[in-house]
């Protein structure tokens, strides 16, 4: 249990890192002042896990916990000071975004789980958790929403949480090994989806963009 | 009491139908991909009543309770499969929509008056817990945000809402009656303000629409 | 202690006040009806609050409190009987909503400190208290998001909380003193940036603002 619980801290640290990331280079990208650029990481960062904290009626996360706060807040001087790694790693901050993707709705399915909710709800947590801070992101710099992005990423969310309770409940395998390669496999989805244009098919006929 | 249990019940459920409803053919119009349509659904349906469970700190009520889940996702896959009955039964969709508001704003109040809050407190819950699903969707689809539409809309809720409390509070008319008569009232000013292009008075003068 | 009560009470009265007069103008800007008015100017004022109680998991401030609702009310009604003030009294208003933000933003430390929570959790809580209703506003109204703005705002939340906290923990200042100290401080520090036009300096080059 002890490397379990080593591993889900890990698994945390990284996913927060990666958002962090992503949030930073967004907010760089639109001009903010480097408290603007602190603000959209950390909301970016806690802005899903926040949501299912807050559904769950459990404590937030980050209020008692100042690892958290310090793994964003360096993430976030790290990022402005090498603002130049982003135009040379952009696929190494691709595979952090998805990493991070991956990592929270695996954390998010988890704390469900811990609280005895029906699977189903559980993976409704998990995709909150993974997309909701890049939602938060989008809406505050006022970028093309997340959801309505040509990209499978809510989509990689849900598939992946879903592989993932399926051979938590109905398989024996070692629950590490499942939860590291669920969360290769949301990467995974979300990589090709990226690099093919993958599209999930649309089951109606082609409509004007017009509002309703 | 029993009937009064039950006609809630059946209210709650279609209610969910409508905005389920709703936020499905308003995704596709955006031409997301199915899970981004079952999010938008969800999010839509379930949007306003959470924020207000969220707000009276009571458990949010579609955590435990997966026939509201189902008959989300029940109603997202049909909408996706019957994608023409949009333009077939346009009004039929408007009617739902009111229906859902003036269900939903209903249920708001009643959850407030039941945790003994003053009523305009409960009238306020009674709006929120009938606009937000529909803000919310507004905002992820990136679409002209609720409020800033010519309808009357939070105006049919407050003006519905106003009378259920009173009639609630000052009369002895039997609960059930004064229930399902506010809510087609809520329905009758939303569709009577769209048919004959009914707009609040504004008491202030034109104005330039330029950002401050 | 009685005096500290009274000090808080007419600050959170003030900082609504302010807050409900900033959303009650950008709302009749954009040509809401009166209800849609009222909507926006409630919102403005207890958003950030609302948000910081959920997260405390403390009940909502304004849930039990008519005060505050019936300040917003007529606020609101005033704003929209006496709309040609905001030409005549563009200044005063401006002061109005830097007082708002200087005055929740020191209320929301205090409800962390109260807390026992960290010092820098007490700043996040501060800075969304203050920042939080502005936000909402300017998403549901589709204006350009206030964290864009080329404007001190978050900014000075963040540096006059620092200083309040500093003089809390480490002078033996007047607890009362430091409070209305720092509220100027904020209220100082938006104003004079608006004045002469300061910036925050980015430490990072130019860049194009294109979409990621």
């Amino acid at each position: 249990m002890e490397i379990h619980q080593n591993l889900n801290f890990v698994i945390e640290i990284l996913g927060t890192i990666s958002f962090a990331m992503s949030g930073s280079f967004a907010a760089m990208q639109k001009r903010l002042d480097p408290f603007g650029v602190l603000i959209i990481a950390f909301v970016t960062s806690v802005g899903g896990g926040t949501v299912r904290d807050l559904l769950l009626d459990v404590p937030v996360f980050w209020m008692h916990d100042m690892i958290m706060c310090s793994v964003i807040f360096i993430t976030c001087l790290f990022s402005m000071v090498f603002k130049s790694i982003e135009k040379k790693f952009r696929v190494t901050l691709f595979l952090f975004d998805s990493f991070g993707l991956g990592l929270f709705t695996i954390v998010g399915i988890q704390k469900g789980l811990n609280a005895d909710l029906h699977p189903l709800i559980c993976l409704t947590l998990g995709t909150i958790t993974g997309c909701f801070g890049g939602i938060i992101r989008d809406i505050l710099l006022n970028r093309i929403p997340l959801i309505l992005r040509k990209e499978i990423y809510a989509t990689a969310c849900i598939l992946g949480g879903g592989v993932f309770l399926i051979l938590v409940k109905l398989t024996g395998l070692s629950y590490t090994f499942v939860q590291i390669s669920t969360i290769l496999l949301i990467v995974a989805i979300r990589t090709f989806a990226v690099k093919y244009h993958w599209q999930m098919p649309k089951f109606y006929g082609a409509e004007q963009n017009s509002e309703m």
